[in-house]
């Protein structure tokens, strides 16, 4: 089956090469030429212009956007302008749920179709297959099958005895209209923020176990702690990551992965801390609180990652202009407790 | 080898028949004696008494309970009675570290080994064995080998592509010191208490995705649903957790059996939402606290225990008066929003 | 100084009284003729319609809006049907500040003022005066000081030493635009349940601190409390909460009203503990993930309110059903812990 | 009424000027000479060590310690030393709780009575007095109560219209026994971290509001700001703060000394952000984990303050590492969003 995809980067190049090796016709574009020649030679073709992605497609249509969210919407509207009744858009990026569902309000007008992919699966999709969650018009859907399938992980008895006949055993579903997907997919990430941190959170504690070794000052502004002794211990967080990976409640993928990155790196020395998020935590939030859902935990970890960046560094300087207005305390220089 | 083993509930049952399974001689005591008959039928040796258990086992003994946080300690002295210099009591259950330690001093005058494991895995480790988080003298640690290796859930190239040499790609590690072991297993628990919680808040969102097919009342009391038409999702949850199952960035063990729950019971009306607590994601916040550590994300999902058991509701009322004093609002009867 | 009050709930009809108080000429409509009557009883100018009130003004016209924010905007446009260039529509109520700039800018076309006045006080507003965050164009603003400055609670040396020319020592501020008013009054309404909560969380503990006369289950869903003597007070509440009014770093107005609160119903047993929300805490939240600013302890405050109306039962039942899953575990029935 | 104190730092000293100012007798000691010699020259007596201090009081005695928690315990006891039955320990300090009931059943044996009075007021209690909640045996806290009386702030016929009999209206209160007035200390600054934070989240966003002014990069790892136009506000903090003083439902003493400090120093450039905890907050949480009590805002307020010191860092790290490790993801470099 033929396929555009447009946007070439981590992701989007991984998905054409995973749906050539199923057989499938690519036509790719990229505003870096160098993405486009480089799917070119593994067997893709490439194209020059959107316009040009669209004229070597037969319709009905499927072109695939691969894009930061911050310009799905533009390039869709682009795109959209050589395509035809019948013909598909896909937004398989992070984006907005309810762009989704705008594009596909707009697009409806012409007789396109707008479907909305969440996509998850990272850098590791090419192999494992992408787990998809769909969201559009259920014809459209059923019609891209051999598309979503050949990205999908696949059937696969290891992990769910009983498959049955639900696509969702095999990594793909579609979970209601247009918009649907990215709603999943982001609530998925919103999650994914939420476990991210609460193993970010018990590791940072194992690091620091060995709290009673070290003297704290006694002072008015420093806690005492109470029981050294009992913060003596030094923790070998690479295999304690390893062996949480067997039969333990808390084994997962994040996990095996965390155990990899702290096998090859126990001080995490790259890396400053400084966490980066792309718009899915937040808009989960927006979401819950819309919708009157607590979710203290994935609001948590997002204004960790927030914090991380230094965003609350305003804060901490209020919080010390207070103690120093009350109490005439002073700021400590740097120095952990 | 010889193990005695002292609490046959859940856990300690099922520990005693993988022990068996593995050719070890189990000798078993319980308060309630259908639990040590239970065993007997299938091979294990009863035992009348806690001294009865000693006098069975040669020397040097290793006595393994498996009992409630709040009587190990006691218990634990109570068989200390029994025993001699150079045998091992090994305590399994969710103890607190600082307990262990504290008998491990205790025990220490009397030539005792004091071992402490974290053991996870639940009503599964009987066939996936569990996984072993453990502290005390080395010497000790390894005189068990036999045991641990048989209890934890062994080789399994599917999971760690190269086990090397380590025991914790055969899921059971020496962590530290006694203590290390419990401390270990208590930051495994106050994790797994956040991924929970992650997992929980996330599909309560899209349990509530339709929101906007209610109609909420136009007062000051209640916020406006400003896009009712974004909120219109019927979501399949059994169908969804099952798909994140394959390939997602957030499948885990735990996802595994929240989509095996949402398949039998998508209501989960067994359920009524009270939600215990048993020990560790407490003292992994005291740990947090001590040491100085942020740890919002596990500490949200602990007080969402709290308060799933109704113990905000005095703080409910204090809000709901503050609300009456200045701004004569009313309290609305029961309905979401 | 003439000023049209639409909306005589309980704020709009102190407002009202306020303004005629200090000798201003009110213009007064609701839907509701009982309230528009009892204004007119006390001196204010009944109109039967926005059209009528609108022609009982001279121009240049103040309209002061007390809504719902769930119907401010209609209101908005429905009124300003009846004005003309050079009129203003100010809104006092607990609106969107997004809905009073997309107001500001659709009425500019007729030439009409849309200013934007966060209103803080309560029902003690009519005496104490209404603290006043206000956006909005300069001269606009400044047209209305006559009546912005009887609402507000005026000088007060014991407040502010050093009052100075601002109005802010007066309890008034011209904070920006159009919208700013409404930005800022969000955010102290953000504030305001972050402080609630506070209280609300401390007192519940003092509440519980005879949690060592009670005794615990011995039981694997049930963490023991390991030193229950250290939890035998039967605290005073009304009495504690009056104490730190006086001079305490924790004194506020909002203690103040807590106290008398605590003082005329000790349990609070006229209330059921199922806290409301109005939109600003919401909006503030929004804010913070728009700009990236953390504010755990402002969401915190919030989804407890969400989760003291039963919004986080499902949440619950997944926990439950993990617990269950994984570990065999049963739901206790209710009793607290 | 003649009273010791020992330590004379911010707190000490000046509860020495306030109790000589009503006409006590101070006889005081501190190692450091000059804090002794700075108040016999305001008209205490000197002492030159412990032993000295309690030569120069006559029985019964009350011997006030005000210095940091860690080294209270030792010092309560080597004063005790130079005690005799019938005497009086007054700790004033900020203590855990715990600790005052230890050191009463300790000094029980010897007769001295142990009373814990937690001080709030901070450096400006010389002039406004002292909030004190005092525990102890009953006969012991009226036989202080004229110190009592002359360290609280009074009557105040402006805060407490109706004061009645009780002594709370006049600022201090007998909470409960030995123990109790730390603990209610103890939730008193709970509370306190809880409603700084609050505010400090709400200004920082204040702050933040002209976010739509910063272009934001267009890459995967950053979310896009939606509608730029909505965060268009450079907010005047010390005028904000200062009119939410004025009658609004967040006034209060800490927003007073916000006021003044943001006046005086917009930008609070003074300070780093890094902000210390002495304690209180720490044990306030534990008494929630230990009681069942929710308390996600205290915990939220708390984490702040730990990671402003950077003790969230390792975190940070391992959670760039996962996105690194499934997504490819690297870290961007220092820029907010």
């Amino acid at each position: 089956m033929q396929i555009g995809m447009i946007g070439l980067g981590r992701m989007g190049a991984n998905m054409v090469r995973r749906l050539l090796k199923a057989g499938h016709e690519c036509v790719v574009f990229d505003v870096n030429k160098a993405n486009v020649e480089a799917l070119v030679n593994e067997g893709a073709t490439g194209a020059t212009s959107m316009a040009d992605l669209a004229s070597k497609l037969a319709a009905p249509r499927a072109v695939w956007l691969m894009l930061p969210a911050a310009i799905t919407s533009r390039i869709a509207h682009e795109v959209a302008g050589s395509l035809q009744k019948g013909d598909a858009i896909i937004d398989g990026g992070n984006s907005m749920y309810r762009d989704a569902m705008d594009l596909a309000e707009e697009l409806s007008t012409k007789g396109i179709d707008m479907i909305d992919v969440g996509t998850s699966g990272g850098v590791w999709g090419l192999d494992r297959g992408y787990c998809l969650m769909i969201g559009g018009p259920k014809a459209a859907v059923l019609r891209l099958d051999p598309l979503l399938a050949a990205l999908a992980p696949g059937a696969d008895a290891g992990v769910t005895p009983d498959p049955g006949a639900s696509t969702a055993t095999r990594g793909y579903l579609h979970c209601g209209p247009t918009g649907a997907g990215h709603f999943v997919k982001m609530v998925h990430n919103g999650i994914e923020y939420g476990v991210m941190a609460a193993y970010a959170e018990g590791i940072n504690l194992l690091h620091a176990a060995n709290a009673g070794k070290e003297s704290r000052e006694i002072d008015a502004e420093t806690t005492p702690l109470k029981d050294p002794q009992y913060y003596q211990f030094d923790f070998d967080l690479p295999a304690i990551t390893e062996v949480w990976r067997h039969s333990s409640v808390i084994s997962s993928w994040l996990l095996d992965l965390t155990a990899a990155a702290l096998k090859s790196d126990p001080q995490l020395a790259t890396f400053g801390g400084r966490v980066s998020d792309s718009g899915e935590g937040r808009w989960t939030l927006n979401a819950a609180i819309d919708t009157g859902v607590p979710a203290p935990v994935l609001a948590s970890a997002l204004f960790e990652r927030f914090a991380s960046r230094g965003n609350d560094e305003f804060a901490g300087k209020l919080l010390s202009a207070m103690r120093h207005a009350f109490g005439g305390h002073l700021e400590k220089p740097a120095a952990k407790s």
